[in-house]
């Protein structure tokens, strides 16, 4: 099918025109973007983006999750939709890309569609979700879109949500509300997101596209050692229950562990609170949250098991008490076959370099594919540097991830009519 | 020379008067003491003890280190000093026996000795030295006494002191005049400390007293473990840099080697400050403070070496930097033999059971033994538990401790004057 569509191409002029006006909305001093979800920088950022979508005539729609989208209709009324976005919103001193390129080129794409008159058999719907960075919930939009979210994420049963709360309705989105942003599953055709890779592998190995199979699930526990404060000098050597020492041996077993027995799996241990903290006291309670990933969720268990198991023995040796607390679990996530076909077919038509990765961060793709067939396609992060100012993508390359993510979309929007 | 005095002993009930009454100021809800360096509760404690020491006759004299005294002046103007004591101050919510039972033991001895006419050939000065536990400068007064502090532990080059000046004006002591506190070491016979173990030696042995041979030299470090800052999820393994990693990996071996190669050495680890300190960023930098201690300072120096080269191994290991500085260093400090002596004799005609020890934690009379003989007696902490509203020891060993104390007393006394 691609055959019918040969020298259609998006214009990269007009997307890097985009792309310098959304990187000065939110920009820091240092070259990144502070564009906080919910932030005045937020709002700016997806009026910009909304008078855009008016601009080429694309109907704009904002659901109560407060997703913000444009849908180039197709002319028979009763299509379903294939919806392809990303992000608007960043981390606190981010970088231009992550997000930024997958909303902008979908824009693009829609545009170049629109221009070149193309009839699809299924809307298109180009869609920024609300807060994918998590500054109040992570994946908020899309966790809403496919009726994810629940009271507890809004409300003050465990949590006191109340600023959260006052900056959603600061930007219009009526927590109670939120709910029913959730669609028909039946109504949709499918979910396309391009991305920066935020690692180094593609850039690494010289390829300019990853057709992501997998995105890892991704599990954070607190671990909690418990031992005895007493005095570090005059305490006897043998009745020292020292909470850290036990922390630190779990800390250096658990990356070994992974390291040797999870080949795909990753690990991390990202902070540490020792109480009471001074330098005399043998540290009686130590804190420190975990995280691990693997794009197998039934070895997402079993790294959970192993960890605990692990964490217990430590404890053991040091005469301490543990306690393991989940806080967040976001199950391993696989792509569609029939999508990353077409997002093959649309490289090899274009005669674009591509490999087959794993998606080691969190995407609203992760949610979006237990709804929907989703797909995802990476273009190289240069060093895989991402989350700070200094992360870059080469223009050469956003352009072939827009075009890939072009033919894609034409790909699936031609056959997912029949689907 | 005992057998002069084969019948003196202290007065037990008054003593435990003294005792209850001292703990009252300050106490807490939970049948601990907080009586802070310079607080109002220390003042508290300062003046009822001075206005104790007046009752008796005994001359009042206050340094310009707020150290405070009461004097039992020899017949002979001319003669040297004999100092007694430790200090009233308590770390935030300690116990009641740490500092107190040395000064209010001594008090006893000295009215003990007053009341039976006894004429010595050295003055007797009961001693109460200021801030020992270093709620602003630990052993301040100690320090002030024999001419060790320097102006950086008052004045502003270094650190903000603004606080800790204003504190000691409000007590009455001039930041400028604190320097004029040191004595002439010629004046002085020696310095004698009873102290509570706070450790379980004792206890668990079932000695009513402990004879100190040295106190350990105490050093800490602050070390800090450089790496770099990256997603938790698509930073490739091998390119991780984890400060955390390296930082446990130090932990763990620290304490295996000081076990392994120090036998009286102890190591302690009392905090871990990580940096970002996000789930889901590798930690990019780790500050821990270490402290580590032993009563032989040549092994302190060995120690410190050997620390320092395993936090090298350990930052190599794993692509990382790090810096060691070096906070506080207490030399080790060795008692008086003729002092510990006396000491011993006075356990002897006493029939009270004794060992030989040695401190772990530190104390006055570590600072007073480099500048004059000194001798430290410790009665039993029972399961060594100390800083801490648990902190206990049974009255009977105080009462042993105040006697044994009372003829060491008279024991140098008696033989200091031709010494």
């Amino acid at each position: 099918m691609t055959t019918a569509l040969p020298a259609l191409y998006i214009n990269s002029a007009r997307l890097r025109d985009d792309f310098d006006r959304l990187a000065q909305i939110g920009a820091t001093v240092g070259g990144g973007i502070s564009r906080l979800a919910l932030s005045n920088e937020d709002l700016q950022a997806r009026a910009w983006f909304a008078s855009q979508l008016e601009d080429v005539g694309f109907e704009v729609y904002d659901d109560d999750a407060g997703n913000l989208s444009g849908i180039l209709r197709s002319e028979r009324p009763a299509s379903r939709t294939l919806l392809v976005g990303s992000h608007l919103d960043t981390v606190p001193n981010g970088g231009r890309f992550d997000g930024s390129v997958g909303v902008l080129a979908a824009l693009e794409c829609l545009r170049t569609i629109a221009e070149a008159g193309i009839k699809l058999p299924v809307h298109l719907e180009v869609i920024d979700f609300t807060d994918e960075e998590g500054c109040w919930q992570s994946l908020l939009g899309s966790q809403g879109l496919t009726g994810r979210l629940q009271p507890t994420h809004i409300n003050d049963k465990v949590e006191d949500h109340a600023a959260f709360r006052a900056a959603l309705i600061r930007a219009g989105i009526h927590p109670n509300d939120i709910f029913s942003a959730r669609r028909d599953a039946e109504s949709l055709v499918g979910f396309v997101e391009l991305h920066i890779e935020q690692g180094s592998r593609l850039d690494r190995a010289g390829v300019d596209i990853g057709l992501v199979t997998a995105i890892v699930g991704r599990t954070t526990c607190e671990i909690t050692f418990l031992g005895e404060a007493g005095h570090s000098g005059t305490t006897d050597r043998d009745e020292r229950k020292d909470a850290l020492l036990g922390a630190a041996r779990f800390i250096s077993q658990a990356h070994e562990m992974v390291r040797r027995h999870y080949d795909e799996g990753v690990f991390n241990c990202g902070n540490v609170r020792v109480h009471p903290g001074a330098f005399n006291i043998i540290p009686s309670k130590v804190c420190l949250t975990m995280e691990f990933r693997h794009p197998d969720e039934s070895q997402m268990v079993a790294m959970e098991q192993a960890l605990i198991a692990l964490s217990e023995d430590c404890a053991e040796k040091h005469g301490l008490k543990v306690q393991a607390r989940q806080i967040v679990h976001m199950p391993a996530a696989t792509m569609s076959t029939p999508m990353l076909q077409a997002a093959e077919r649309a490289c090899q038509s274009l005669g674009v370099s591509y490999m087959r990765t794993i998606g080691y961060a969190g995407h609203d793709v992760q949610i979006m594919s237990s709804f929907t067939p989703s797909a995802m396609i990476f273009i190289p992060s240069v060093d895989g540097v991402s989350h700070n100012p200094r992360e870059y993508s080469h223009w050469e390359q956003v352009e072939k991830g827009a075009n890939v993510l072009l033919h894609t979309l034409l790909n699936i929007a031609l056959s997912g009519a029949e689907s």
